[in-house]
């Protein structure tokens, strides 16, 4: 996701330093007009911004912190806008350390696939300090097509982010039980995805995810792997909440199981082929 | 919601006998020109159309099946339209039964709420023979503003509307969960939601019952009652074709610990309360 | 179950008229000095008594009811004891059918395999008249080690059959998961399976089942599919009564699965299969 | 519980030195003849051994690690049984840090309530070095009945106490399941109980939790905020090894939300409270 984000910011005209920990990666990126690091702390200027989209909680802390860390490189002043789905628990500890050096942290994690950021068409959760905010709320608006404000702390917007993989995740485990339900009482699977896209389930999610798993046509995407990190982050928060979340618990396992049978670097919307297997479909 | 699609036929200029088997409930449609009947097989004039809109599958046997039933007065060529929301047995059962009598039954059931029936704005699921379902199609364009056919067989679309059903009360679960996690990490419950409803949910079961959920604001428009008894066919409904539905089974249950503590007739919207309330929210 | 009870009375010295709805069935029987009759209603003697052991519900219909059927033989002082499985619901239709024709109906549901019917070591739980009771007590005593009652109402025994069920089918998931927990994180499951068996859960369900579940030996002794019928009925008496089972909900996916899988003839602890698989263990 | 344990050991005639974070909970050791130390690390002489039992992973943690930790205390050849229901996670860096100082760790943790520990009948799960293990054995034969070996990795000790806790949990569940179920059937719920606990569930888990729960007389014992933690526990060993398990998720769900309510401190039986109120009968 990193990769078409920062090339939005190049086309737009901004100078950009780039640190990916697989160096390869990066080139891309050198090819039209980045400067490569070779340590995080080297990409910001004191005072800057520096942003960054990692996989999960470890490699978040591993490229902020220590002496090769971006945030030794950010002077008093500068602001770390962390676009990576983590954990709501990280997000306050990366605010503390950060204003602990006299810098910001924003938390501005995106809802889109790839394509979307391609386009410049991501959803962007923001939260943080408002001056930190307001001083980078110009470049989030040339990714994302809109940026919806969470407050002042941080972790919020990890918390919405995290909701909303999670009502994806339900939704997928909701149309594999109905398609499957369909298809075994002999309804075909597509003409009843076209009846519910066009009407009370007309939107992106349902249309898009519906017609993958009403067709079994499983277009690589978003891994089951890191579907099942984001669910488990979601059951950590609820943990750490008190919140009993039961279709939360049903949506880990069935990624959970993927995981484990091997399934891990496929979509997560096969997660709809455990469904048929329980059904006998396949 | 067998009041505002009859007003809809009158209004367009159809004579209409109607029956109630509370005769009160048909008062208003007779003082708009309606001709009230007693029993049910005075409905039908021999060869002719039939509609029934009716709570469930006994009350459909009931008022279609014996001596009085409208079945009765529906001769060779009749067309009984079935709008309820029943279980593919009975519209299995009751497809021999008029076919034994030279008739035909069209299952026929709606997708939308009063409001939607009032304004000739529902959707609508369609299976029977060819040439019943094109002799009633002009009524149904009457009374929705789409139809979708699903075959010969009348029960498929039955399982449509039980999968449509199922699929709405998924997202309430999972718009319980997610809104109860997010309140209690201190996310505004109604800010999550607007972003939601204009990004990857935009569409009208998340719009409307998502704010509903999100601020608490239960208005009546279905009750747990006939949710459960929904959810139930839905549950039979995989019984019989060998389909484990886990989450129909977390939707059904909190429809009848709904129902068991005295909730029923409450929008079955309020099945968040009950997610709030393992929470310790309310 | 029937064959190894009749033996047992028949042993005791009593006279047996026996029926099967497969006759070759009670040849074992008649080789053993019993009757064979022809119909149901053959059985009884007036104001006699009659034993049934039947696996569903429909076949106790068939069985007792119309005109063969056993109900028709007991003239007023017959009594009829029905060992099977089956619904409170339909126990209540068979105590009013009795009643009506000055018979009484005695439920008397039995707990343990084959080889305890085999031993005369079945558990019995028995709810109906209490003259009736005490007149078919000493029958009972023959069959069973121990006779458990219940009350007047013979669906009580029924619900109480069903409780039991429940609970072993719920130690199954129970022992399937964890074993399987066990054995992914280095645990010999017989180890684990033994200090179990003697100590907090040392008692039959867990030694037996545990067992066979610890070595992935499947004895078949009581399937998959009349596993399923029997959940089916826990969650019919807990719909009728308003009570949210999910850990019943659990247990009855598993079973409707292994069946949908073809698996409906396996002994019921194959369920353990299905959460081998999911775990990617097998 | 370390206080019954200790009592044994020193009414066995052993010299003990105790800490315990909150000093009061020691003098009552000392005025038994115990020795009162300051800091974990007096508790060991060179090479001997000590004994600790724990809440959970950070106390564990806490008293073990840093300067006036135990381990610092204990020299080459020493000994540390570590009683305590913590994660397989952590006994495996336990036992890492303990063989860098030429120490051995070994996990034992214990089965059986506070009266068990009392009267020196615990089961023991023992895993670790198979000499440190031989060593402590005439220890642990004190404290209990029966010590059941599980091999030299520690942390499987640890798998085996969370198994077995995890089905205790389970057995609660299926229990308030089946008596709620059995109550609004009209079955009286001690007359059920005692039938399972005289029969197939002849042992002591459905015996005495069964009781308490037929009777709804929640005596204090093990705390839902702990069991809470247990099942933390069982749930991140089962994501560590990929292996879904539902019914732990639905019990760790009863757990958190009595947390969430209130009911942290009640004894984890309560559990059933949940299940009576989701069916409206209290």
């Amino acid at each position: 996701m990193g990769l078409p984000m920062a090339r939005n910011l190049l086309r737009a005209g901004y100078r950009l330093r780039v640190y990916n920990r697989t160096p390869a990666r990066a080139e891309e990126l050198v090819a039209e007009g980045a400067e490569r690091v070779e340590r995080p702390r080297d990409l910001a200027e004191p005072g800057g911004v520096v942003f960054s989209m990692l996989a999960d909680d470890a490699a978040l802390e591993a490229v902020t912190l220590g002496g090769d860390g971006l945030l030794a490189g950010l002077a008093p002043g500068g602001v770390h806008v962390s676009f990576s789905t983590v954990s709501p628990a990280i997000a306050r500890r990366m605010q503390r350390l950060h204003a602990e050096r006299g810098c910001a942290y924003v938390a501005a994690p995106v809802v889109g696939r790839p394509d979307a950021a391609a386009a410049g068409k991501l959803w962007i959760c923001l939260a943080g300090e408002p001056a930190a905010r307001a001083r980078v709320l110009p470049f989030l608006q040339l990714l994302g097509q809109a940026v919806f404000p969470f407050g002042d702390e941080p972790a919020l917007a990890n918390v919405v982010k995290l909701a909303a993989n999670f009502l994806v995740g339900s939704a997928l485990e909701a149309l594999a039980e109905a398609l499957a339900l369909a298809e075994k009482q002999g309804v075909e699977r597509s003409a009843l995805m076209e009846m519910l896209a066009q009407t009370i389930f007309a939107c992106s999610v349902y249309q898009n995810y519906g017609r993958m798993i009403a067709e079994r046509h499983f277009a690589p995407g978003f891994s089951q792997r890191l579907a099942l990190k984001d669910l488990g982050l979601v059951l950590d928060a609820a943990d750490e909440a008190r919140v009993p979340m039961p279709l939360a618990g049903l949506v880990h396992n069935r990624l959970l199981s993927g995981v484990a049978r091997g399934r891990g670097e496929e979509d997560w919307t096969t997660l709809a082929r455990a469904v048929d297997e329980a059904a006998g479909l396949v």
